[in-house]
């Protein structure tokens, strides 16, 4: 049962028409900083603010999330606050189930910030914040079945179903990282062996290039050679940089990545049949180096192949900001399958 | 665009309240047998019909589909007529895309019948249909975030989301059978290698057990002799069986059939998050033989397990009728994702 609501607008969704009126503010926590702006209806960020994440503790991180809106808000009219973080979400939006950079445990996060804030909040993962904003102003537009992928330093994932997010029965859906696709195989943090995640993430193109440096190949030395011998340096970043130069070995191995993307996505094409694929995160630096091998698998691993339509596969359009303008943008219009139900 | 109506009311999506009135014919087109029944709006069958399936060509088939409605409409008034089959039908339930027992390619043939029938046809897949026979009246009742799984040869599947079938944005979502979870595994006979319908459906069972027989291993002797030594004639159904007299043999093999099939779900319940899974077909006849190993593979292997909700994985109540009931009743209710909009 919700609360009673108090001095703001009570909390409904958008009608047929999403509200067009109205600046959010969009918060962004992730690991090392928490970025925050003003957005307006159409997705422009109109100012930025960040702070270093405070650590896990509650009262920490609602400081400085008061201190960020307050910030952006002195200049602005701010109908509403939405906050993406790493996390399960409830489907309510009000509570955190589990984050890795906050520790709230089934409180009432929402309503704490609610109270602060004297504004309307919204909390959501940080995968369905973007793939929202990749939907309404980015490279899923139009689309009417979305699944957007982030690769970082894992999988990252959602939907946008007939022109709202999908999140499951308990909002935990969008999992597509720790499905498992090599039974066995590497072992993943979330306690399995064999999660997409660590075939086709920048973790997984990190431990590979180190695998092969220590193996001393031959083919190895561009890596080596630029992280000076420290292989424990060698990152999917590192990777990518040496691929986008032109080194081959770094290319194969991104090669290596984007098979395993494209076969991936081939699997959710199955489940799912979307009509795009938007790829973002910080994978995507490589751009064709990685899309380009993922298209091909997609396309030869996709059951059905020539009986059926094929999505698209397309680079995320907004970048590192997609989170902060997915936030802003669903706090304002609350388009959640499973919301208002 | 819609093709201009005749003689009944236009097609549209129901309203909040599903249409109460009015009876429908299914018809369940299968590889041997054609059934159909008249389904009453609680699901119930008030009459049944069954033709051998007449071959694959459309005017074949149509005439049997028209002998029938004949046949059962005698005596009844009936609203509308619904088909499921297997194989992908569009969005709009009007045309075949591909199907093992219709030769229609790309033909309106729901344009066709409905001019024979004088009644409104809706044209659908099998599976979509059983699930949706489920979620208004079997196992899945009131379930907002429903996956069906159907264990015969292969693996059909289909989603039930917010109290609509989710068919993705070409009406081919649900194909989990071809997640390919081994890469590089059984060859599977959409073309891939490595799919779960290779490692967790009736066929699955019945290779794995002639594999053993034909090695002529001493535990296999029971399967052996229930074949009086013909080992091509082991079957699923046939290791069921001896699995349920008691063959400890069996029921081994039914078990790792069981532990992949609670691989593939967590799998699902990863990217869905659904609250329950509804499992039926041919397979489920081993009842907790095969559900007992599944749930606890499922268990095992569901990623944030201890930080989430697990989805109910249950038998289907419906039995293989579920085809014929939802078709009919999707025929009257049409509620699809997409349709209407």
């Amino acid at each position: 049962m919700p609360t009673p609501r108090r001095h703001f607008p009570p909390r409904r969704p958008a009608g047929p028409r999403l509200r067009r009126r109205g600046l959010a503010i969009g918060i962004d926590i992730g690991g090392t900083k928490v970025a925050a702006g003003v957005v307006d209806a159409e997705g422009h960020i109109l100012r930025e603010a960040r702070r270093a994440t405070p650590g896990s503790q509650p009262r920490e991180v609602e400081r400085v999330i008061v201190e960020l809106v307050d910030e952006l808000s002195s200049d602005y009219r701010i109908s509403s606050v939405g906050i993406g973080a790493a996390g399960w979400m409830d489907l309510e939006g009000g509570t955190v189930l589990f984050s890795p950079h906050l520790a709230w445990r089934n409180e009432p996060l929402r309503d704490n910030l609610e109270r602060l804030l004297r504004r309307r909040v919204l909390l959501t993962n940080d995968a369905d914040a973007a793939a929202w904003a990749e939907w309404r102003f980015g490279a899923g537009r139009g689309e009417p079945r979305l699944v957007c992928i982030t690769l970082g330093t894992g999988i990252g994932g959602a939907m946008v179903l007939g022109g709202r997010l999908e999140r499951g029965r308990y909002g935990v859906a969008g999992e597509f990282g720790h499905q498992i696709i090599m039974p066995g195989g590497h072992r993943c943090e979330c306690g399995n062996r064999g999660c997409w995640e660590q075939y086709a993430s920048g973790n997984a193109l990190g431990r590979e290039a180190r695998e092969l440096a220590r193996a001393n190949s031959p083919v190895a030395q561009e890596l080596i050679k630029a992280v000076e011998g420290d292989i424990e340096a060698i990152t999917g970043a590192v990777v990518t940089e040496l691929a986008r130069d032109g080194d081959p070995t770094s290319r194969e191995l991104l090669e290596d990545v984007g098979e395993w993307l494209g076969l991936g996505l081939a699997n959710l094409a199955a489940a799912l049949d979307p009509g795009t694929f938007v790829v973002g995160g910080g994978l995507c630096d490589a751009g064709e180096l990685l899309l380009d091998p993922a298209r091909r698998a997609f396309a030869r691993n996709l059951t059905g192949r020539g009986f059926r339509p094929a999505a698209r596969i397309e680079r995320a359009a907004l970048g590192p900001r997609a989170g902060l303008i997915g936030a802003a943008d669903l706090s304002r219009v609350n388009r959640v399958a499973g919301w208002g139900r």
